[in-house]
């Protein structure tokens, strides 16, 4: 009695959700097959808090204030983490997919045009995946404010399209899109900037501590695995390779902010490991810098007897790529290069 | 050359994430398959902070602080949803899932002794599902302190054992398992409490108008569709169906802790409702109150000529439910009343 009515719903869910577009993508990609998935939280602790006066809180806008005692014991820097499992399973061991600053993991899942993330392509390609939120971020919770000691950092909708290589630096972002200076030959989908604030995740700038002891305890809950990080997670995940050498098969550290303790690169000796950098890094303000960082850690696990492979993009004929590999629209193109590094590996059974 | 040594991992990371159990259960349930699914953030604004004074914060624990200027322009009161589509779609329309208070979309992924939840279980029953983030919670961010003039709010680890008829009430939460005080029959999975406070998200009390905004957003962009909250969800979906009812195919209230304008019930005229509550109601300090003003509701829909069922499970036989019960250990039992329903309203093909 409804399909007349509901013969299109479907439809125009699809046309919503972008869904139209992947007629023709599913020519070149293959299936998305899932056949199990669920989600669970790793890590954290208890936090007492005591001795703080009783705050008012206004419950309803308007309405008179409400004394709430705010002392008691509270579940602070845990991490959440979501997992997929693709119907045939061709990735030997789980890739773990651990996202950047003022992120969560919405960057692996789409990309501010729409297209599919690193995700489901690597979904597509049958490897087991987990994405996670870092502590602090997305799904993860955060703490209340007597725990770390700061408040929590807000980026400005402007700052990513300055610092991330997609604009012209400082200065770069407008208002308008019409009058925004993008780095010319840039892959990042500017059309849809201003989507990618959305994605924006409040930030603390205390908690790396807390945050490496739960992705240490994600990698005891689920390794052997195949790591990838990006940006800030740089250091989360050399650190924790670190610590656990045994456990990750392989790390691809895309632009990593920082990385892990230089006086002990001889941990990774047997973790094969691939950076990876972008475009426009010569002319930027600290990218040289940040990546100057990565190249010697390089040399560190090289002279340790370690193998790492870095991979300067635009030297490799990619060009154009911002901050946000997994975004841009070569992010395919990248994503393939990985993947075709972890079969050289022999981590992924063709 | 890997094969031997990492033939164990995928079934390690099976016996971690407790998919021993999948062989068993699968027998039952139907499968999971999922070809396509993605996540966007809808609604939101752009709020402009100016005035204010430079900020120092910490970068570095124990470095000296940074004076960071916080005025300039944020993205706000977006929301987050990811969506699902199974293979074999027998839905009519999408089933959108929202949460409740102080929690996020993980309420609807898995329940705390690790089965899944009902995300899944609908699912593999061929519905189209949107799982979504309020706004402020998980992956929908939130907005600096500026924007929403009041603290966020962190429920301790006790807070939902007493108040979701979990426990006793007042102080029958202790930090010793053993000495918690649970009522009598509770389908709560009770031995795993403790891993409930781990998805906890911080909360505002002020943010309603926003959040419903947001939702309006999102049943503009992927409805008509049937609706699934569960309490403090229920006054968002009650309050987007009538400013939506053309969009709105069904709307499921679990627990709703609030309902919609009662001026206006009559706007709910052609959407079929159905109102579900659990058990342990009579002898709770607050559920009396809240569940009259939910049946209220539910007469003024009805004298306006519309369509509701209320469903009393205890009274129906199905006893023991707290206020989580998409987490119970019968959650199945009662999704698949609330799958009946949709099927008799002919939302489902058979």
């Amino acid at each position: 009695m409804l399909r007349p009515m509901l013969a299109t719903p479907l439809r125009a869910l699809a046309v919503a959700l972008g869904l139209q577009a992947a007629p023709a993508m599913a020519v070149e990609e293959p299936p998305l097959e899932i056949t199990a998935m669920g989600s669970f939280h790793v890590g954290g602790r208890l936090a007492e808090i005591s001795g703080q006066p009783p705050r008012d809180i206004v419950f309803t806008p308007g309405g008179p204030p409400a004394r709430v005692d705010v002392n008691g014991r509270y579940q602070v820097e845990q991490m959440y983490v979501q997992w997929f499992r693709p119907k045939a399973e061709r990735g030997r061991v789980p890739l773990l997919l651990w996202h950047g600053g003022g992120l969560s993991g919405v960057t692996y899942e789409t990309t501010p045009d729409g297209r599919e993330g690193w995700l489901n392509w690597f979904l597509r390609r049958g490897w087991t995946v987990l994405n996670s939120d870092a502590v602090e971020r997305g799904r993860s919770g955060w703490a209340p404010p007597e725990v770390w000691g700061a408040p929590a950092l807000h980026l400005p909708v402007g700052n990513p399209f300055e610092r991330f290589r997609i604009g012209q630096g400082q200065g770069s972002y407008d208002s308008d899109p019409a009058k925004r200076q993008v780095l010319p030959g840039n892959q990042f989908p500017v059309e849809a900037y201003d989507q990618f604030p959305l994605q924006l995740s409040p930030r603390w700038t205390t908690t790396d501590a807390p945050t490496i002891a739960a992705y240490t305890a994600l990698v005891d809950k689920v390794c052997p695995c195949v790591i990838l990080v990006h940006s800030q997670a740089g250091q989360f995940g050399f650190r924790v390779a670190q610590a656990r050498p045994d456990k990750v098969m392989a790390l691809i550290a895309v632009e990593p902010s920082s990385v892990g303790d230089p006086g002990r690169a001889d941990a990774l000796r047997t973790v094969p490991t691939l950076m990876l950098y972008g475009d426009f890094i010569d002319d930027d303000p600290r990218w040289p810098t940040i990546r100057r960082t990565g190249l010697d850690f390089a040399g560190r696990m090289r002279a340790a007897g370690g193998h790492v492979d870095v991979v300067d993009l635009p030297a490799q004929g990619i060009r154009g790529n911002s901050h946000m590999i997994m975004m841009d629209r070569n992010s395919g193109e990248v994503a393939q290069l990985i993947q075709t590094w972890l079969q050289q590996k022999g981590l992924w059974r063709p």
